[in-house]
């Protein structure tokens, strides 16, 4: 039994929706956030970047003795996870892409399958390679969506400008011959898209099953404690967050991707 | 005569449309241009994390022997020209918020404005305060166009997404009585925004003139250096980047907003 938190990271508030993953898998688990909001966004940055930024951020929270990181950034897990855990050992380092693909390769029947992701993670084929290793046969249409990042920061989930970048980015997965999707599931591979699942799903229409790497890195972060004996004894955990930028926009935008609100006083602002 | 370069800085590559209306105003001076594109962008962020960025990137410059500060940034003009003054005398500072109120205010006759610009830069209120103290009795609508800066960057200066964009952000301008806007000059308040000025005046037809800041900043710049007696002597400038984030996207993207293209040698990599 462990009652030290877990290290999350991320570069902004997306990586909430996996915060809430994990606090609903295990409630008796503590968790320390940690939002990169000044230096967002990571998904439109070089792979160096990135991963110098993830690597502060994980020493941070090692330095706050947490007993395992989770990267809830699917970019920085793309360009960053095994270099920390190079680093970080033997603190266990979990990110959310082998999660996500995972996911992805249990929802596909035809193995035609699509990951939106930002273009700093589709240009590293991470989740091609990740997918590969589960299903080899899978053809994988990767779509960079630069945009959805600020649409879901912005709150604009819905209405005429999520509309058109939807149709803009995913018009790849429409066969000109059919008209209809040429895939049958898809990876939101990053923590800001699920904001836009609803505008994916009205444009893809029924056929095509949306995931996210959220559900399933909360079971993998599960497993590793338990196989670790890393798990706490307590029934209930407490949440910590830090943010590089203002508490006050921390709180407000995380609250949408978190589902409850976020009391400004309980952010803590820290640099890297 | 002072041959020492003029130090220019930007979150990123939004400023290189004011490096260009400085070269093409003076083509005598040297510029150093840093961009400071690892963590862009800064119109979403807190004042005080601003004020440290651009006081970092304005300290590199003056620690390379730069003869004066440009801060082709909207936001940090904001939030740090002051703060930078008074730490960087005698080394004069000039920002792009009062060169772009000037602007706005020769191009208006109605005396009601508006201006677009990220949440950073209106949140403060310094384009009212410039405006007020240039054209006391003029009306300023302002309008946080966050989204922009994406759009800019994706090269999406036309299209549906941007049109969609234009259309959600610019609504408030016009007036639901005669369907005409309300206002008979515009500034775009973030050196990205010029990318979709076509877009902009289409929206707004021809009857509303819009103006950057980018050419009166020029002009704020050469008066100045006269002032200070610090003009050049040569006949010809030249110009060096430095990036924090990749020279090979800063290049690519760069090209864009300075209108030539920019080879990935001539871009040098630095931290902050």
């Amino acid at each position: 039994m462990d009652q030290r938190a877990i290290g999350v990271f991320d570069s902004g508030v997306g990586g909430l929706t996996v915060l809430r993953a994990l606090r609903d898998a295990m409630p008796g688990e503590s968790f320390v956030y940690l939002g990169d909001t000044a230096r967002l966004p990571y998904g439109t940055k070089g792979p160096e970047t990135v991963r110098r930024y993830a690597q502060q951020a994980a020493a941070h929270l090692v330095a706050r003795d947490v007993k395992m990181i989770v990267i809830a950034c699917n970019t920085a897990s793309a360009v960053a996870v095994e270099h920390l855990r190079e680093r970080l050992a033997p603190v266990p380092v979990v990110g959310v892409i082998d999660p996500g693909a995972r996911a992805l390769c249990a929802a596909t029947t035809t193995k035609h399958v699509a990951v939106l992701a930002t273009p700093g993670t589709v240009s590293g084929g991470a989740y091609e390679a990740a997918i590969s290793g589960i299903e080899p046969s899978a053809t994988v249409t990767s779509l960079a969506c630069a945009l959805f990042v600020s649409l879901a920061e912005e709150g604009w989930a819905s209405g005429p400008v999520a509309e058109a970048a939807v149709r803009a980015y995913l018009q790849p997965l429409i066969s000109p011959e059919t008209g209809a999707p040429s895939v049958d599931a898809l990876v939101l591979g990053c923590t800001h898209f699920p904001i836009l699942r609803d505008a994916v799903e009205t444009f893809l229409g029924p056929n095509v099953t949306v995931v996210d790497s959220a559900g399933t890195t909360a079971r993998a972060v599960k497993a590793e404690l338990r196989k670790r004996g890393l798990e706490t004894g307590s029934a209930q955990g407490d949440v910590q967050f830090l943010a590089t930028d203002e508490p006050g926009r921390f709180a407000h935008v995380g609250a949408i991707f978190i589902g409850e609100s976020v009391a400004v006083s309980d952010v803590e602002r820290i640099d890297l």
